[in-house]
């Protein structure tokens, strides 16, 4: 079944198009969570960033960059998050991969918020965590 | 002055490191918000996404690719979050670039929360940040 966003990319459904090339789109979320949410979102659909080949994942990137830029120029944000959620578990909605930037000003309600687990983690512990991700790349 | 992350980088202060290469550098957060919780880190200092230059993001992409395929495979997660934030007021504490790469699991003291703005807003308001963005870009 097609995704919302290749609706909106085959023109099915409007969107705000703020940008668009051969390889991705880029459109208002509609949530507007804060002034100028947008989604950068290839044209083909990959459920998540596991399946991305990484030359389109690099080239979401870079329209990342400039759409901040835009953002930036547009709005005067005081800072901006750029987040993919993957997983249902890590807030994706969508299964067809897109990267959130959010503008962040004063008085959002928006939260961010993750515990530091320092205290309870011993050295032999991250040693190990460290190591098990090295071999995995291998 | 050096950021705590060109201090890593220079092997001033030690740190779990996970890959490195010219370009990036990757090690364990220290606040392990989840198991594995890994950031990726240009060598060079850029103190955020809107200096970066557009070929050293895209390399911070793609490994960021490669690490959550190695986080995939060893811890099993059933999610993950890249999450890139600038301004203290997105939460970015270091002011050196850097990309989070969050594994999610079941039962995570995580918090992304969202409002949905939709219903605050008209279609006149949608088209003018829209169009505020596509002129920002130009």
């Amino acid at each position: 079944m097609k995704s919302i966003f290749t609706r909106i990319i085959e023109r099915e459904i409007p969107a705000y198009i703020v940008y668009e090339d051969e390889k991705v789109i880029a459109f208002l979320d509609i949530s507007q969570a804060t002034k100028g949410h947008t989604l950068v979102v290839p044209k083909e659909a990959y459920p998540n960033l596991f399946e991305m080949p990484e030359e389109l994942a690099s080239h979401v990137m870079n329209v990342s960059i400039k759409l901040a830029k835009a953002i930036k120029k547009a709005f005067n944000p005081l800072g901006l998050n750029l987040l993919n959620n993957n997983g249902e578990i890590a807030g994706q909605s969508v299964f067809h991969f897109h990267m959130h930037l959010i503008p962040r000003y004063e008085n959002n309600d928006i939260h961010i918020r993750f515990t530091n687990h320092m205290d309870e983690l011993n050295q032999e512990e991250y040693k190990k965590r460290a190591e098990q991700i090295t071999s995995a790349l291998s």
